[in-house]
Formats: C-alpha cells, sequence, structure tokens
C-alpha cells in the first residue's frame, strides 16, 4: 500500500505529558537503500519485517509492505542487519481526529525527536500541537535507514 | 534455521524422465548481499520473502529465513527489487531418502541448469543420479542473487 505522512521535528518535551502510550523500539535494515528499504523491527512484544519503496517528490507518499513476525524471528533477522541499530521509544499522542506518533531517540542518535502524521491524502489538514517543530518531510536525512549510517550524534 | 546444501552442475536432461513434479519459479531480490540476501520469490500461486545470511567456509550451510506471502503482495514487491529477475522452472526428483532440486533456467541464465540437494548434516551421503555434474557448493557464482547480476549468458 501507499503510506501518506508528514514528518515534523519536536520543538519541546511538552509531547511527554500529551502522550496516551509509549513503545520501545529497536530496528535495524537489510537494506538502506531508499528504493528498496528493508527494515526488521521488534516493537514492544512483536516484530515486523517491512518493505518500503521510494517516495513522490515531495516525500509525502511511500510504497509500504509489513509483515508481523515473531520477535524471536526479528532478533535473529536484527542480527544479520548492517551496523547502526535504532533505539527509540515511541509516543503516540492523539491530536483531533488523528493520531501523532513521536519518536525519541536513543544511542547514537540521542537527542532527536521526530514526530510523524499519517494522512489520507496530501493536502488533508491536521491539527497542529504547539510542540511541533519544523517539517522534515521527504528530507532523506531523517529516514531512519539514514540515520542507522550517518547518526545524529555525527551531525 | 540454518540450511545445509550441496550444489552440482546437471551434466544432461536425463533428469526430467525421473522428475515428480515442475514448477515455475518468478524471483528478483531486494538485497543481493550474500550476507543479507533477501529474496521474493512466485513458485507456483505462492509468494515467498526470503533471508538468507552468509555460508560456513565450505558454502554447505547458510542461515535461512521464510516467510510465505501473497502472490499479489509478492508481485508489489518483485516491483522494487534489483534489476535482474531469475526465471526457472523446479524440477523435484527423489533420489533414495532425498529430494533433488534441479532448477533449470531461462531468460538471461538459459542454459544453466543446477541441482541442489538438502541434507541433515554436512556429511550425510546420498544418492548420486548419473546425470549429476561437477559440485560448485559455496561458488558465489552460482549463488542465484549473484546469477541476477551476472547471469550465464555473460560467461
Amino acid at each position: 500500500m501507499i503510506e501518506i505522512e508528514r514528518k515534523f521535528l519536536v520543538a519541546s518535551e511538552a509531547f511527554k505529558k500529551e502522550a496516551q502510550k509509549s513503545t520501545q523500539i529497536v530496528q535495524g535494515f537489510l537494506n538502506t537503500d531508499p528504493i528498496r528499504t528493508v527494515r526488521i523491527r521488534i516493537k514492544g512484544n512483536q516484530g515486523f519485517i517491512t518493505v518500503k519503496g521510494i517516495g513522490n517528490e515531495s516525500g509525502t507518499s511511500r510504497f509500504e509492505w509489513e509483515k508481523p513476525i515473531s520477535v524471536n524471528e526479528a532478533e535473529q533477522l536484527l542480527s544479520l542487519c548492517e551496523p547502526g541499530m535504532i533505539e527509540k521509544i515511541r509516543y503516540e499522542i492523539q491530536s483531533g481526529k488523528h493520531t501523532i506518533e513521536v519518536d525519541e531517540f536513543f544511542g547514537q542518535n540521542k537527542g532527536l525527536v521526530l514526530a510523524e502524521i499519517e494522512l489520507d491524502n496530501e493536502n488533508e489538514s491536521f491539527l497542529k500541537p504547539d510542540w511541533l517543530g519544523k517539517e522534515v518531510t521527504g528530507d532523506p536525512k531523517y529516514y531512519n535507514a539514514q540515520l542507522s549510517k550517518n547518526p545524529f550524534h555525527l551531525w
């Protein structure tokens, strides 16, 4: 399917008080190429394998295919991944009828906090909380696959 | 899991008369790197996503993880694969208690025929039919991922 998403920097920690849920995520990549990204993720007590294609020009929409797998399978596959594991906590925040996902990164990407919002179409409007910062949709530097190779602490 | 396999060239077409079964296979790769190969396959009316790791020194055993997916999912994922689709017919031939899989390649690899036998351990013996040719176990040139980049017609 095609995923339509916009991505933003996060300007303050205020989002944490509004979060309904937070989940530990560890992920690695079997391919970091943006035209055929293959991601292995453990999110809470569930594993996933995800394939992403190249985005459209604005970077808003991207082919995405995902399959749940067991944590044990995900652990085995993580051990095959490229160096540069991503560790983060994902917070879910309700904003009007949308859910904003905020990722607080750790390890090599400590200090980076990114927000993502999934939309039904590119022009759909949504409520912007005041802790939402600069938009970075489509900037490959903020793709998690790129963060695994060129992490925030090197910027 | 770890797969233990030996691979051989095929010296004649005699295997076709002994085949119990033949199935059309189309496959592509989201990553051809032998240390983290990601393969998308349509075999008959079933799709698969498969991840393979690096083999041991002799090339006999290799980590392999596979998940069935729908043909529709496989078709979408094939469109993201690296150039160099592999097309082949797989014949299954019973040889004593083992099944030998013989792949007859088409397209860019037309003329190549390879046999594979899965074993319980590296030293397990098996019945060798007289159409089995030279052993090529562990020769990366014969990995399907390599055949997609450097096909037989270029050798």
